[in-house]
């Protein structure tokens, strides 16, 4: 087994990333496609197959040489099945069974969980995490995912919500989420969150400063102009991105007393602020963990940046041999 | 084996209860001994050693005849090492190895844990989580304790803190809390945080209130007072109860949107209020729990009271088995 090889699929909405990875987590190659997610994104999973398939032809090699693939998705994750539903970003809007056409169509085993569990592994295994049992990942893009190791296992909970880190209420009744509910970590450590934040707090504020008059302006204001303009002391960025870290510090604190982590691994686009977000997350983390995690939980920024989906959709592999 | 037995012991401040156990478990036999926590607690030891020793004597049965023994202490447990430290309410300043002794005197496998979450273990096994993989427990006595089991694993993190829920914070910059921070779960929902907060907005009442009358006469005033009260529909005591529940529903829809649990089981002295506390819960539970969490992490009230401890100790031993 030691000379066999995984692969891992990171399927996005954009772009699917496919890498070969040994065992020990070493990448040896690396490709991705386009993301088809016309007419229902029928022609998702016959591309990937046709994809895999011309790579082990170019490469040479055959499906006994691999222990098997694992697979990160959007929408809702039927592990047992192998099957995906309600994964809306691909078009998808029944259910599509990518472990029955994969293994079908490669002959290789398949193991599939959600791209935010998939990439906590991958954190996990080969990046921040050090490969400790006791990680939590959270993922701050569009939305905020996450995925949390316990004691070596991945956690899925009754219904595979366990690790939806994006849905911790830090604000009751604050900013409507679209779950439904309010208050949601989403809604003010997204992407999207922190431009929330930034027009709210813009419209209240009377001072100088350049965040103030781009927004006035109606100028486009992303999380990167609020981050970038924070650490120049813009003083209603550095506003913003304090409150951005209270809300993020408070849930992480949370998930510190619930779970004592070794660490709490932070990635995705808005993570890309680096120290500046991870010094004022800190800051809240500490004053809201109890002594004993506040010294043995310790706050991350993530390292393996996009190819935590692959590195951790092809430890799908071995995690389940290992249970 | 299956004729084998267990021994549980939940050793607390008070009283050390005892039970001998089937592995299916049935309570066979049950006593208990006051805890002596007289010159520095160093008789509590020798007392189980001995109580252990007479009872086996009395029931003539022998050491072959246990699979082991595990006990819930207060205190932070080393789980390897089988020692505990800093149980202040034992007046164990200092480390002391129940397993090492405990072992050499009767000859029986030994395991340890701590109190909450052996607790834990015991309504997840026999009480009113069902036994199921995916059990949260939360103990609201004089202060507030829990246990986390996911995926069939009791969690204890990296350095034991996993499950104490008591200090998860519900209330940034709120209450201060005996672990030095502030706005702990404990201060809101433990036995004297009803009082904290009965006597707080009494202050702030400025209506009629059976209540008010108690808090400004001087009465004693305990949380079981306060959900009395409440029942009878006293205005001030039914607001009372309203705060006490907003918090501990968030801290709850918190652990169910992090680890999506079957059941979060709610124990402890506060419990005994019942329904008054569990529908409360519930409201906010629903109010700050996203979709598929509300609909699959069942609120349930503990079912097995102080048994729960001896129970869930002596799973410890069938725990270590099953790993």
């Amino acid at each position: 087994m030691d000379d066999k090889k995984l692969i891992g699929i990171d399927l996005g909405g954009t772009t699917t990333k496919f890498a070969i990875i040994t065992p020990a987590g070493e990448v040896q190659q690396r490709w991705s496609i386009e993301t088809d997610i016309l007419e229902d994104g029928q022609h998702i999973i016959p591309n990937i197959i046709d994809s895999i398939n011309h790579h082990l032809d170019l490469y040479q090699m055959k499906s006994e040489q691999f222990i098997g693939i694992g697979m990160g998705s959007p929408g809702s994750v039927d592990l047992a099945a192998g099957t995906v539903s309600g994964a809306y970003n691909l078009n998808w809007e029944g259910t599509v069974y990518p472990k029955r056409d994969i293994e079908a169509a490669t002959h290789i085993d398949f193991k599939i969980d959600n791209d935010a569990n998939v990439a906590a592994l991958g954190e996990r295994w080969q990046g921040a995490g050090d490969n400790d049992p006791d990680v939590t990942f959270v993922t701050l893009g569009t939305g905020v995912g996450g995925g949390v190791i316990a004691d070596g296992h991945l956690l899925h909970g009754v219904a595979g919500s366990a690790g939806e880190l994006g849905h911790i209420t830090v604000q009751p009744g604050g900013y409507l989420c679209t779950c439904g509910k309010r208050g949601c970590l989403e809604q003010y450590a997204s992407a999207t969150g922190v431009v929330h934040i930034a027009r709210d707090m813009a419209e209240e504020y009377s001072g100088d400063a350049q965040l103030k008059f781009m927004v006035d302006d109606g100028q486009d204001v992303s999380s990167k102009t609020v981050f970038d303009l924070a650490k120049d002391n813009d003083p209603l960025a550095s506003k913003v991105v304090d409150r951005v870290c209270f809300y993020l510090g408070l849930a992480l604190a949370n998930v510190g007393n619930m779970l004592n982590p070794k660490y709490i691994v932070i990635g995705g686009g808005v993570s890309a602020a680096g120290d500046i977000l991870l010094n004022g997350v800190q800051k809240y983390f500490e004053e809201n963990t109890f002594p004993n995690v506040r010294h043995t939980t310790a706050l991350r920024l993530a390292t393996l940046g996009n190819e935590a989906g692959v590195i951790g959709a092809a430890s799908l592999v071995l995690q389940d041999q290992q249970e």
